[in-house]
């Protein structure tokens, strides 16, 4: 096997902020433009279904994700970018790998362990309150996304590590029963990149400590004057490694651009400057991402054509896939 | 709504015996032909995965099942006949259901607790052992089946009583959040007619007092032959209305038959000469299907044509249904 297939989901969640596009979508468009690979990224919204029950902000959710990505340039016609609603064969996938799941095995899922636990807590005697069976199901769909486009890497965060392992498990049992139908799936860890808030801490929109992606030039400006910093007077030279504004600045620079602030700093500098010199910089990576972004989601209609031919090309995959699933199992001979 | 849409699954099983033929073939083939009705049969065959993991095992049964159907008098011009795997919208609204469905719903299902009672009984400590996550969704994909072609009205058994009722909790679920998208289905009770088998108890394979519906001539003389009877004399009156032989007759003779036979009895007729008449009338009946069945099973590809023109059929209502599911939750604009 000569080509690398790489699939990643994305769940629709809101507007994305920098963390988001630093630690996640970054990396992954990166990853997208290797030679030798095949990439999938696709719009997880039957997984947002779970939680979101209102068709106005799952419709948009959907959209604005898609926006984003394309904003920050993924290259649609080297990944294969998909709703995973469009790809029906996921879920006929998902009912046959559900009978060669073991209950025990979803019962230890990290994602619904939390919920019994948090019901505990809460001294609730049914400790499935507030558990819908789309949760329960949900490393079982997770493993069918994977499975259906052959897929061989999965870049995931630790707290996926464990749904990947139910998915090799799933194509473990099912290929000792047919044969070696299903490829098996290797994780690879993403590298957590830690981006810092407004206050120093993980930048997250718990800690309202965020700066969303695509605010516009003045209001990009405001947030990054928040950013908190020390007392020191602009005079005072000043440690680039301990500061928020530095950190955010290396993500973008160029290293001639890093150097040329980092003697600033040891020089001494305002922090008002220093900020200035991040909006300046900010606002020039993110204006052509940002006026995509509003073209897009005024473009929903084209928006949807391109997710549809993403789907398309994914599903002569997914199809072909299924059949050998099918035949396998001997609902077609 | 002047037309009336009723659903039955059946579960490929295997050979199917004079009780299955009496007790849920006959009745439901009738239901077929009643004016203003149209009638969905479909053969579950995503169901029997839950336990089938053998290829050719559950292939088999498929065409078994199809041919069992059709040989018996279900016309396909009228019904819409056709595998459950054939329908991939069935899929994609089962995960829609599940979001839908608290778990805590599921937990209360009779399968699943009495397989969790088993393992009580049995000392087992993990409960879950040998439930599969097939097995525990069951009743979500049964909604599924029923919810995607808007039916009625489904004939169950006592048994399934409580799977409908979840179809309909789930059902209400939905259109509470999204308006009146789903067709909440009524049940109606089967009569559940008691068909003796050949020791006077149930007709059932698990008490091995079963007729196989499709016995060749000499292989049905000699079952019908081993009809338990008690050691009255050839010329001693007989009361019918204690005889399996009698009682099997009754139904498929005619009004003047059955009252002959009567006759005989009270006159006095020997159990040799009662069997030998009930195997000519059963065989005279049987004779017709037991070849169509044969037919069809040596045209497998006729068979899976007759099942995908009747899938096709289906689909354009199954379709339209998933549309207006999309459109509502927001996967669709």
């Amino acid at each position: 096997m000569s080509q690398k297939t790489i699939l990643t989901g994305v769940k629709p969640t809101g507007q994305p902020h920098l963390g988001n596009y630093l630690g996640a979508m970054k990396p992954a468009i990166e990853l997208s433009k290797q030679p030798k690979t095949q990439t999938y990224l696709f719009i997880a919204d039957y997984h947002s279904l779970i939680t979101v029950h209102k068709r106005d902000e799952l419709n948009h959710m959907i959209y604005e994700v898609a926006a984003t990505w394309l904003a920050c340039g993924l290259d649609p016609s080297r990944t294969c970018f998909y709703k995973q609603s469009s790809i029906p064969e996921i879920f006929e996938l998902n009912w046959i790998l559900s009978c060669f799941t073991p209950k025990g095995l979803l019962n230890r899922a990290h994602a619904y362990k939390a919920k019994i636990q948090e019901n505990q807590e809460l001294g609730r005697t049914d400790l499935d309150t507030g558990v819908s069976m789309g949760l329960f199901n949900y490393p079982v769909l997770m493993a069918a996304d994977i499975v259906i486009f052959n897929a061989d890497e999965i870049p995931v965060g630790e707290d996926q590590i464990q749904h990947l392992e139910m998915a090799r498990d799933m194509v473990q049992k099912f290929n000792r029963q047919y044969g070696e139908v299903l490829r098996l799936p290797q994780f690879s860890l993403k590298r957590q990149k830690l981006i810092p808030g407004l206050d120093g801490r993980k930048m997250s929109k718990s800690y309202d400590n965020h700066i969303f992606l695509f605010l516009e030039e003045k209001k990009l400006r405001k947030q990054i004057m928040k950013i908190k910093t020390d007392s020191l007077p602009p005079e005072a030279p000043k440690d680039p490694n301990q500061s928020t504004i530095f950190e955010l600045y290396q993500f973008f620079a160029s290293e001639s651009q890093i150097e040329a602030l980092r003697q600033r700093y040891l020089n001494g500098i305002g922090w008002g400057e220093a900020k200035e010199e991040l909006f300046q910089l900010l606002n020039s990576h993110l204006a052509k991402p940002r006026e995509e972004y509003r073209r897009w989601m005024n473009e929903k209609a084209e928006l949807e054509k391109l997710l549809i031919a993403g789907a398309d090309r994914a599903r002569q995959e997914a199809q072909q896939l299924l059949k050998k699933v099918r035949q396998a199992i001997g609902v077609e001979s």
